[in-house]
This record gives C-alpha cells, structure tokens and sequence, in this order.
C-alpha cells in the first residue's frame, strides 16, 4: 500500500495555468492525456483524496451538479475544504478538514490494501509530505511551459532528495517520472 | 547548427533556489551533475551565451577573479548585463546588452556551423524565444523539489507545444529530457 500522487504537470511544475485551467493540457485530448499509466494505476487505487481548488474544478468542469453521473470515480474520495462545498448525488465524497494524519489513517483502513492517490493541489500534497505519509510522485510531463500557476509542489524536497524510479516516454509528447519519496529510514 | 537551452533544473522547473544556490545539485557531485550527455553536448558548442545573474554566480562560485584559471569555456562568450560586470582575465568575453537578436547573429557568425549554447537564466532564454531564436531545450531534472527559486524559462509555451525529441535516464537520480521548439511554420 502507497501514498501516491499522481498529477499531470508542465514541464516547469504548474498543475494548472493562472486562470485555473488545463487547456495546455486537453490540447493532447483529454483521454490520450491520461493514457500510459493511468489504468493499470486507478486499479490499485483505493481511496481518494483531493483539495477544495481541484474539487471545484471537477464541478465545474464535468458540470457536475447537474451531471452527477460524469462524477468519475467509483472509489471513496475525501474532500479537504475549510469552504463549505456542493455534494454530488451519489457520489461517495467524504468532506473534511484539519489534520491530514488522522484523515490519512481512515483512508487507509477504508482502501483495504490499494493504495491512496492524492489529486491534488500541491498545498494538500505538501502537508502529507511534511507528516511522512507521501511515498510516491508520478508525474505525466505535458511538453509544455507555463510561466506560472498553481504550483506543483510547494514544498522543499532536498535532503534526503527523491529517488528516481521509473521513466516511461509517450511518443513525442509526455514522458511519466515516477519518484519514490525516501523517508529518513530508507536513506 | 542551433540554439540549444541546456540547464539543470529541479523537478519542479527552478534553475536556482531562492539563495541563489546550487547545493541541491551539488550534492549528487559537481561532476556527477554534468555528466550524461555534457561531453557530447559541449563539442559541438561554438558560442555561449548568459545573462548577468548567471556570470556573477560563476565569479563569485569560481572566484574567478582571484583564479581567472578556473574560467570553464574555452569557447568564446558573451554576457548579456545591463550592470558593469568584472572581466576576466585572459577569457574570451563580450559584454553586450539590449536586443538579442543582432547578439545572436553574431554568435551565429562566430560559432562557424557549431550550436550555440545559452546557459541561462531563464529571463534571457525567455528572450530568445520571443524572438523565434531558441531551437531546443535539455533539462537535466534533479530529483528534488525546491518550491521557489530562480525559473527555469518564466514564459508561457503551450501552442504550438514543445516537442519531446529524447529521454535519458541516468539510474536513480538524473533524467535527460530533450524538447525542440516547434517554430510556426514546422507545427
């Protein structure tokens, strides 16, 4: 089982570009963007975990009070808000807020053995890494650079630095870097 | 012959952190950090080219003042700076400022059919790309996070997107990604 986040990024570490959007990134389609990888890793997922800024995004996007059935997991997904948020019918959506270590102990016990996938933002993913609970970061590079946005990560990762585990090149557009976070045991 | 940005950045796109340092690179060894494709890379360069934070990093890194030996190019340079900069002795450095095009036709001339190398920053890189005069990106990723810092090339290219040319991966630590910038016309 492991913590795992798995994102989408530019080349210079935006997740989504000043004005909140993907457009650079559904440019390459936005089912060829989640290619490679994707399947084989949702199949191990066993909980879900998001921030309120990615949340949003989904119900605006995917038009979701209207359309709860575009919701697109089937797995138990939290919610981290501190702002009160639209439920989608049927949806399995937990909402909390606080301390992420005791959120992350529930979500392992309801995941069962799979593995925890944190969407996003990098704020919410930060604050697993700085309570030892992040183990993995796959990233698919989108070959294009943003300037600024909503960042990656933001968050020093320096000592012990991550370890490279994986690269896998997609044609000529992504390649997905896969990292192992190296807790200070494991260094 | 082209323009090639050849950096190493960490993971999520600084070339520097925010005290102006490298140490986070460094720590895999300053050789260690260059090796892969730089000697490949280096001989076919003609021409180099920085700007003014860059130049001063090396001066003061190298001490270059007090051991002018340690200058690292044998290849001619120039130094893009608005602010006076100490000059090296017995190195081959053109100060110059303003537009980079004309620069470029120079270095273009001077590089005789050899690439032409800009080692940063990003600012100046930038610049280049405005102006249509940047063919190719190698980013050697460190498996760091810094979230801040100097950018790697603070500008906004999405479309046409960058191209994904060549992937290397030196075991646990470094990934050599190569991107060409696809010019109108080539799209």
């Amino acid at each position: 089982m492991k913590t795992q986040y798995y994102t989408a990024t530019s080349i210079d570490g935006w997740i989504a570009d000043r004005d909140n959007s993907l457009d650079w990134l559904f440019q390459f389609g936005e089912i060829e963007s989640m290619k490679g990888d994707y399947p084989r890793f949702i199949e191990q997922v066993g909980a879900v975990a998001m921030g309120p800024t990615t949340y949003e995004w989904l119900i605006e996007h995917e038009q979701l009070i209207a359309h709860p059935e575009r919701w697109p997991y089937q797995i138990p997904t939290w919610v981290f808000s501190r702002r009160r948020q639209p439920a989608v019918a049927g949806a399995d959506i937990r909402f909390v807020q606080g301390d992420v270590a005791s959120v992350h102990a529930a979500m392992v016990k309801v995941a069962g053995g799979q593995n925890v996938w944190l969407v996003g933002g990098g704020d919410l993913v930060g604050q697993f890494h700085a309570h030892g609970l992040l183990d993995e970061i796959i990233l698919s590079v989108a070959p294009v650079m943003l300037g600024s946005g909503a960042p990656l990560l933001p968050h020093r990762i320096v000592t012990p630095p991550l370890k490279l585990v994986d690269v896998q090149r997609h044609g000529d557009v992504f390649v997905i870097l896969t990292y192992e976070v190296q807790h200070a045991g494991s260094y």
